[in-house]
């Protein structure tokens, strides 16, 4: 219905740079084995071509392109690129070390960044703009008579184009006539808005050059820059998966295919794949250590969850009426907050989503009485499922008794050494019964809580070794009533693994410890009651969890 | 340059619905305080309206409207609104008690939601397209003669427009002729695409009516969707600080509005105000206790930040080829990644506005140079003027000893009273010296630093009478690293009062009783230094402390 589709180009590449673009983070760093694993989960994916690194200029992009030519990893479906500049001022590209090293990296394709904005050539490269052109010319053809494919990225485009279109057109008429597939217009500062990425890439279009868009987020446009020229005839799009790179980041190129896949209806990506997404784009980011956010766009973890009450009842006569798209074609899940803004078919569906029958009216009353009732001391289940389905088993005479626990204490003391400086210690001791034997543990830690962690494990482990692989993975605290000091209520949220699944438990009180241990405790319950069930140890994690393991 | 632009509108809104649709978003509850303090920081951004939340559906938010209706705080530029449904199906709305709520909550603008979409007016109202009009009429008029102003929200107006354009037309224009000043575009699922918002908006604005447009962030387009409609006409943008919401959140409000001022060049913001703007996001960021993204457009710490080597040398050249607007225009900073967020100007002239002579380089660099040590181990002093205060007197040798802590412990244990019910029990004890007095206290308290905070004030008030006067009055921690479990790093942030002035003092480490009782000695060591002041008794709160106060 809307005039603005055309029809999918009969080529149309889908470029990931998350290696090169998307590694400049602040705090991203990849190894080669993280270079090779993602390598591997984008091939997956499906793009058609992974920008690698930049070989000769970082050892360790020098090692990944290596690794790749030795067998490290074979590609199913995308293409290897080597980045690289045009050769030096001054220099033959045949005599420059640094195009020896893109022609010898065995990427098929190399991409060469090439300045188009008038000031940079004569400012940050420090040559005329004759000498700049002479560079592409140069180092396209020497490549392409080398046997590579050559894409030329061109660096401050639309910048450069708003200062001088005249020099900017040549640049891409340049490397274009020198032999390069795909001219790729870049918004290195991220400063373009879309109606002026349509503009400029619509004007560029005419000199009939096959185009790409490099876009960055820094006005929060990023998605819509790329999808604007493409509109406008751009045939290759690139972006970062989870949208990593300098600054506030590249376009997030799962965002991109999915709008292309699902709203304009073209087959970016090999047919299948884009029911991976989700979990790729997790996985990815458990190697970059660099978590997504809940909030990303189709593959985030709230990506389709509602907390709305006043949804819920109509989410249950049509779940289409409230969401944009089926979560599961980027294998995503709607997901039912349980909040104290929710009702009764709230919490119904969320029972049923963790198996539980709560079709009786009677009983799902009283637990959504329960629920708002610990909602309103501070309890939140919307993160802590695992403790919602404690309250669930509680209330419907489901909970089974793994170990009790007679006293805890916990110890902390700061004196002064012998050379004058505090040092602070922390020990406390668990007593409890498992298994009808009683353990009396004493723990260590940096910290109340993590001494409790070690101590209740301790306890645990010659009832139920299973225990050994549980591992807490993140903590968090959140002060609910600030402005009331140091006697305010705290609640705690507790993220555990074990190595298979991921759970979150919460506990809330005025006092700190006493809150951790709430949820200390009911980590080590849930992980038990479902370390016993048939097949755990093969289980692939709950859908609704998936994506913090 | 750029055909797309259009002047400025004569009346343009800013509105924010942070403490409405942003309090969806998962995780993220807010108190009635919480509410009033993210007022108070929304009103000195500058924005023309706060939409508060929703008064009789809500005790929170009814509860926060009352405060209001109180005097709890005095808007300077935002007008507040109330949200709330047309009236219910079959009832007149001056019967209804949720549309009484909204009358009666003193604000003076009512934000209506009414249904757009045919679907939804028949599946998830159940009821006529024709009962839907009559609602919107009823509700419209019966708020506008109670003499509120009224803007009317279309629920799912992209969709229902997509299905069934005339029936999408005739609820904008049964709102408008009802009274409503403003009909807001509501993209609620998130699913539409920049261009098809044009194209919707052009069509609609053909009625004449004043149009606002909400977006939701799905496709990863809320910014561009939101400047889409107002290149096709719109005079009202909806938006969230830091893109809070439901799902993916809603459009975020600051990228919204820095690209209206410094893309468009339109000052929807009363003078000065932008330039607060990366403050403020963060200040709401601690409130919620939700970090905003070190890659948020404008304001996120990573935004103006450069890694790559290759550009530093040029951006020595001229800094402006590599950012697309000067950040101190929206109070952020440019940063190389090689160095930390303090320069030392910025040093300097902090210390200068406490009072400190830092014009010695080498004394500036050292103490830039301390600061760079901690903030790299988890300490900030953005927030904990105090601590840096202390920091500074340290390192020039002005700081007085009012007193030496020996030692200190705490011990908190649980364990089953006679009833098997556990009860939690905290004490501690703090050994110091003051004025020459030895001192061994007690405390108790409800959990551990509230124990400790009792203990040093009593052990303290022999020699300090005026500690009595002292008053903790925030206490906040985060975890610096999540994912490492109950070892992680933690920061506390305390806020005290002598009932005179605020100050807040920073603790770091892995132990969080430790790094409480780093940040709580160090506020009575600030207290008793400026308890000695003259004058110190007439002090005002500093300004960026005393919306937490």
């Amino acid at each position: 219905m809307f005039s603005s589709l055309r029809p999918m180009p009969a080529e149309f590449h889908v470029f990931d740079t998350t290696l090169r673009d998307g590694s400049q983070q602040e705090g991203l760093s990849l190894s080669v084995s993280d270079k090779l694993a993602i390598a591997g989960l984008l091939d997956e994916l499906g793009v058609g071509f992974i920008e690698g690194g930049w070989p000769g200029a970082n050892p360790a992009d020098t090692s990944f392109f290596a690794a790749m030519a030795d067998g490290a990893l074979t590609l199913k479906n995308a293409e290897l690129v080597c980045f690289g500049f045009t050769r030096r001022v001054g220099m033959r590209a045949a005599d420059d070390p640094l195009t020896a090293a893109l022609r010898e990296s065995h990427a098929p394709v190399a991409c060469l960044v090439a300045k188009s904005h008038d000031r940079h050539v004569t400012q940050a490269l420090r040559t005329t703009l004759r000498e700049n052109l002479d560079m592409i010319t140069d180092t396209v053809s020497h490549l392409r008579a080398e046997g590579q494919r050559v894409f030329v990225d061109c660096e401050h485009f639309f910048d450069g184009y708003a200062a001088n279109p005249a020099y900017a057109l040549e640049v891409v008429q340049t490397a274009a006539a020198a032999g390069a597939e795909v001219v790729v217009l870049c918004d290195t500062n991220g400063g373009t808005l879309p109606p002026w990425v349509s503009e400029i890439v619509t004007a560029t279009a005419e000199t009939g050059v096959p185009l790409g868009i490099h876009a960055h987020n820094d006005t929060g446009c990023a998605v819509a820059n790329t999808l604007a020229a493409v509109d406008a005839g751009a045939m290759h799009v690139q972006g970062t998966v989870n949208g990593y790179g300098e600054r506030t980041g590249n376009a997030e190129l799962i965002s991109v295919i999915a709008n292309l896949e699902l709203k304009y209806g073209w087959p970016v990506l090999p047919a299948g794949s884009l029911g991976e997404a989700t979990r790729l784009a997790h996985e990815i980011a458990e190697v970059t250590n660099a978590p997504s956010s809940a909030r990303q766009p189709y593959v985030g973890l709230s990506s389709f969850a509602h907390k709305a009450g006043l949804h819920a009842s109509a989410i249950k006569v049509d779940p289409n009426l409230y969401q944009h798209i089926d979560p599961g074609l980027v294998g995503n899940d709607m997901r039912m907050l349980v909040s104290d803004m929710a009702g009764r078919a709230n919490i119904q569906i969320k029972g049923e989503e963790l198996g539980f029958d709560l079709s009786d009216r009677e009983i799902a009353a009283r637990i959504t009485d329960r629920v708002k009732d610990a909602e309103a001391t501070g309890y939140t289940y919307e993160a802590a499922d695992a403790s919602f389905e404690l309250l669930l088993r509680r209330e419907l005479d489901q909970l089974p008794t793994y170990f009790s626990v007679q006293s805890w204490r916990v110890f902390t003391q700061s004196a002064h050494n012998r050379l004058g400086v505090p040092e602070t210690d922390t020990e406390c001791t668990v007593r409890l019964t498992a298994k009808g034997q009683s353990q009396r543990v004493v723990g260590e830690g940096n910290g109340p809580v993590n001494a409790l962690d070690h101590a209740l494990r301790n306890a645990l482990l010659p009832a139920y070794p299973g225990v050994g692989r549980f591992e807490l993975i993140d903590y968090r605290v959140r002060i609910l009533d600030q402005g009331h000091g140091s006697d305010a209520t705290v609640r705690v949220l507790i993220q555990t693994t074990d190595g298979m699944r991921a759970w979150t438990t919460v506990g809330v009180g005025q006092n700190i410890v006493e809150a951790s241990w709430e949820a200390l405790s009911d980590a080590y319950l849930y992980g038990l009651i479902h370390a016993e069930e048939p097949g755990s140890d093969t289980g692939r994690l709950p859908s609704t969890e998936q994506v913090h393991a």
